[in-house]
């Protein structure tokens, strides 16, 4: 069994991690969880498989053991890479899976109502990805007498400070990420095709390094090209590298469901003057944002620090420059909770992890410059180590 | 801007497409559809990038234009990939993202407000992995006087035949499949790590063709190994592969974003008997379930013809043996319409493409076989050619 279990999590930080949730819990006053994210479901139990297209979640009763429940064929192989004993794991049938009629919350909802108390209010995870409004529906429906009530990331904040293992897990993922992104800056040429540069990338991380094979990272590279590299989150065409376009690669690196996510902008040929400059202004950006990372700081300060800077040379960026990191599955790798943007007042400490992304999307032309970092006592660690600079290959 | 587009879809067809959409909601009384499902959007608009885990929505009134809703940075980069009029395209504001006391859904309900007729019924994609139920509560609150009635899949169910573009596209990435099949099947060697191979089959995917660049899957590679293969959907690992063990493989070829998905097994040693017994009742049984598929034929059927063939050697498969393919997103490439499996009334017809998958998962071992197809006027039409058995390497 163990040789399909992706890490080896002590149980007693299970437990820990268990038992924070719970703390949690009480101070909302929930009698019941019911926990969706699979990223939150990694989290409290280990279990980790591509099943979260079909409904599955976690009830955790405030006095009784957490219940996992997927779909049958599912649970059964849900003993493979979780914590929880048999009886704990609980598959509903088949045929109840893409229906119009039934849907399966509607069984989880039957099964799950022994184990919450009386007329407790229960938490639900209202923007998890796979939480589904119908099933929303089907669960109030199948709890009567039970408040619905949004648990506001509950489980998300809890993972925001991290354990000494998860830090290993991501420092591993900064590896994987560092070693593939400096294959793409090497391998990104003139006639090449983007998806055969993104083959090499896919498979540098998969690859990982001789003692850590690679996890598959919950985003796909991203690489938009030429006039397209204004705007993030294009994905990759069969359309060859041109000499004279500038292309930003967002990629990550990811270890047992942890990720390292990196981002930097090749340009092949001379640059343009707009783009050595922007390169220049958001390096020394990047330094500001870096150096505002230590304990006791809020999110809020650290975007000012990179605004400040910026702001000298004339430019802005309104949208957030970077957010917590750690488990992920697609379609995202941040956590949903701290974000380094105006307004934010979480206050930072020792172990947080984050993506700092400074992504200049212009008007037909853009730049990116990230780093993933971990929050320290003494201030910040960077979990890769390439330099800060736009990449020019003539 | 044709640069980056990913197909070229008639002006004409998306018309049609729209049209028969329209008719749909005509029919269900709908004076406007929210449109939430990565697919759809792409089947209806083009528009195609990795910001599906921000909220964003197609808003199509009865009788008006349609309007699409994204964030901010996403909205400037859909002019990329759709066929909307920038007028028709509405980026919400950055400081709405991934906050708990607000919801971008807030904002597209205003926004959405004045094209929506009077107190008109509003469908909605119940099921959308990524309408989340706090987004489905944040429309309701700002549509008051509508009721929100679930479109049990409308779009979903136009997508189940398919145009001649998209059949071509299908056949594309048939093709794309194969080949990354051949690689894995050639590639899973004794000693190899389980990562080192998916590098390998990931590469495959993305490259695709001289002709055909890949696009990415909307699952990763699954191969379940040794006693792990008795279930399915468990990612890889690093642990090598053993002499003495049976991978089940599952991956697609995808172009264009349409997926055809495949599924072999490899034995390596000598497989045990009841290995290769199953091995060729499967194939028998997939035989007869493609022997099966033909125009006036319901998804019942073509199940039970499978289930008489394996029921003969006194083996029983509960669950569909194929389902509806085509326009895939993470986390799923099936279309969620036609199963094929008890009950399932649907008639085929010709243009509707299935991926038919015969996985028999048992306590500690399992045997995984699939096609992806197309229905013709004449019966059945494989999108890849392998031979039907299991594969051993000794």
């Amino acid at each position: 069994m163990s040789d399909v279990l992706k890490q080896a999590v002590p149980q007693e930080e299970y437990s820990d991690r268990l038992r924070r949730v719970r703390v949690a819990m009480a101070a909302r006053d929930f009698g019941a969880l019911v926990v969706t994210d699979p990223a939150n479901l990694f989290y409290l139990t280990g279990y980790d498989a591509w099943s979260f297209y079909t409904p599955q979640c976690l009830v955790i009763p405030a006095d009784a053991e957490p219940h996992l429940f997927a779909r049958a064929m599912d649970a059964a192989g849900a003993t493979f890479t979780c914590n929880l004993r048999a009886e704990q794991i609980h598959g509903y049938p088949e045929d109840l899976v893409q229906r119009p009629d039934v849907h399966p919350f509607d069984w989880i909802a039957a099964a799950a109502r022994e184990l919450i108390p009386g007329d407790a209010d229960v938490g639900i995870e209202g923007d998890s990805h796979f939480f589904s409004a119908r099933a929303y529906l089907a669960l109030a429906a199948g709890l009567p007498g039970h408040r619905l009530i949004d648990s506001a990331e509950l489980v998300n904040w809890v993972r925001l400070v991290k354990s000494p293992h998860e830090l290993g897990q991501l420092r591993i993922a900064g590896r994987i990420a560092e070693q593939a992104m400096r294959i793409a800056l090497d391998q990104l040429r003139p006639g090449r095709r983007q998806c055969d540069l993104v083959a090499e990338i896919l498979a540098a991380q998969a690859i990982g390094t001789p003692e850590h094979g690679g996890d598959y990272p919950a985003i796909v590279p991203m690489l938009p090209t030429g006039e397209a590299a204004g705007t993030p989150h294009l994905t990759w065409t069969d359309r060859p590298f041109r000499t004279g376009e500038a292309t930003t690669i967002e990629l990550a690196g990811a270890f047992g469901r942890y990720h390292a996510p990196l981002a930097r902008t090749v340009m092949l040929g001379d640059p343009p003057q707009r783009l050595t400059e922007t390169a220049k202004v958001v390096a020394e950006g990047m330094q500001a944002a870096l150096g505002a990372i230590r304990p006791g700081v809020s999110g809020g300060a650290v975007h000012a620090a990179f605004n400040a800077v910026i702001a000298a040379h004339g430019l802005v960026k309104e949208s957030r420059i970077g957010y917590s990191i750690g488990i992920g599955y697609p379609p995202d790798w941040g956590e949903r909770t701290v974000s380094l943007r105006p307004g934010e007042t979480t206050v930072l400490t020792a172990g947080m992890a984050f993506h700092v992304i400074l992504g200049m999307w212009m008007d037909g032309w853009g730049y990116e410059l990230s780093e993933p970092v971990v929050v320290t006592p003494a201030g910040v660690e960077r979990l890769t180590d390439l330099p800060q600079e736009l990449t020019i290959r003539r």
